[in-house]
């Protein structure tokens, strides 16, 4: 059985993980999906009741019943490097691709329904409370007049952007900052604004789940950092990711999570306050994990590798896939 | 409990269903993404481990935990009727609204994601086979070799696009036509290519499914009618829809196909064969049913409303939603 990898070329993550699975002897196509048609090329039928379908790259052919995971890592977009690209190309090879995938009966790391849902911060917020995960009070609002009322509840605010990254290429990071005493709110009816209390950190957490194995990684703020760096990604901390174990309230709350989601992979950002408490800021389920693995040493790569090698549990869904039984056939 | 529509505002299939739900005194809120933020707003709060949120349109206040069911008909891109619109503050008021949405307990018809999956036809293709609907023999491919074999084992042939629409601005239906003998297939390395047995039908089937009833509508094909029209939608038949009922195997296959999609709602397109077959060609999972209700007579704007107006079964997922009970919390 073969792993299959949806990457761009220059992926210096999904080299790591691919060492990790040729040290084990597992079969492995990489692709980039912006390659097809053309080096890429796939054939799919439908004949008497049965689908069987083939995916040719790298002078490789394999059967896609032979595929036992899907990491969509970093894919570039369907038919991008084609002689004549267009949005229409780009439409009808992503759905033979992605459409013959889905009949699979593959696990994916992580499925693209899954994933696109897992983007929606708001829904974030609730499935973490649900989850019992500590979400610091916040508000999403058009209301001039609910974000003054919250202001004055919570007087020490962040805020940042609803949904995470700027749309441009390369997607630029939003900053999250803190708000000024007395805010004019009215702009907030131009835009939905997410505000926040912020959490008086001394470290930052990124915790990175690979199926069900968890990997927190701390990183301490100095005592005499800036109040008002509260985004890690801008920070100039020069203390290292260091290997730390979740309280066992936060592991069982990431893994309710992760299990809701329907995710294999999912990178959680938590700000620690001064009483040890890890509050849940957010789930980003194509986070790096590169980095902390540099600075702490946490086998993460070795970890995924594992779970794409790995046969999902029989008769139960791949995880962050559904499951092909229909009752009754 | 309130009936939420998103649609556009010009939407005669919207207002027959208006028009039945006011009829039965149901409560609706009927908005358009498009006029957030502006004429439309919103407010949510997660506060104390909960989450309570608010939509504001046409002078209504919502609470969001009094939504029964959102309808997704024909909504227009969240803030496009903004004063100064951008992608950015599209995805911002996307995530807010959808977001917020996807953290209530309505149900769907029909939900985001399985709105999104069923669009895939590979996959509809598939999920019909596993739910016994008859197929005609398929092929999607790249590899000339393959489309030409294919061709040889069925001579008789039609040539469709993978993903349904082209996607410009308003989108084009691009007609299925028949594949010429001694084509040359050289060009499918060019772009993935959906080859079909053409089925040599008696009539058109339109069987539009809401919840678990079924509405189907036969159009007969005129005797003398050219063999190359293959696609109803451009065919010039003055025969009208008229009301049929389905086999009872499509019934239940189509059925199972719903359930198994997380559909609540599906126009299901067939081909009626020499024999009586019915063969499925596709399932549009926003299909139009106006000008099938006008001309067989079925009551499918009713079935709607009273789908729309009735809460979901106590302790199950709404159909198309996802539950929200997490284990052990």
């Amino acid at each position: 059985m073969t792993v299959l990898i949806l990457t761009c070329e220059q992926d210096v993550t999904a080299d790591m993980v691919v060492a990790e699975l040729d040290g084990n002897g597992v079969p492995v196509v990489r692709l980039d999906p912006a390659d097809l048609p053309g080096p890429v090329a796939l054939s799919g039928e439908y004949v008497h009741g049965t689908f069987r379908g083939h995916l040719s790259a790298g002078g490789r052919l394999v059967s896609m019943s032979g595929l036992r995971s899907v990491w969509v890592r970093r894919p570039g977009v369907p038919a991008a490097h084609a002689a004549e690209p267009s949005d229409w190309l780009t439409e009808e090879s992503a759905q033979a691709l992605y459409g013959m995938l889905r009949s699979t009966g593959a696990r994916w790391m992580n499925h693209p329904d899954a994933a696109r849902r897992a983007r929606h911060k708001p829904w974030q917020l609730h499935l973490a409370q649900l989850s019992s995960l500590p979400v610091p009070a916040t508000l999403i609002t058009t209301f001039p007049q609910a974000a003054r009322e919250f202001a004055d509840r919570y007087p020490d605010l962040v805020v940042k952007p609803v949904s995470g990254a700027h749309p441009q290429e390369p997607p630029r990071a939003v900053p999250t900052s803190r708000v000024a005493p007395e805010t004019d709110f009215t702009a907030v009816a131009f835009g939905p604004t997410l505000l926040q209390r912020r959490v008086a950190k001394r470290a930052d957490i990124r915790l990175t789940c690979v199926g069900d194995r968890i990997f927190a990684a701390r990183k301490a703020v100095a005592p005499d950092a800036d109040p008002d760096e509260v985004d890690v990604r801008f920070a100039t901390s020069d203390a290292p990711w260091q290997a730390v174990d979740a309280p066992s309230c936060i592991a069982a709350g990431v893994l309710a999570y992760l299990r809701e989601a329907e995710l294999a992979y999912g990178a959680f950002d938590f700000a620690e306050d001064a009483e040890g408490m890890w509050w849940f800021l957010e789930c980003n389920q194509s986070g790096q994990f590169g980095f902390v693995q540099i600075e702490s040493g946490q086998p993460i790569a070795a970890a995924v590798a594992d779970w794409l090698a790995t046969p999902g549990p029989a008769g139960a869904p791949a995880n962050g896939g559904r499951a092909w039984a229909i009752e009754g056939h």
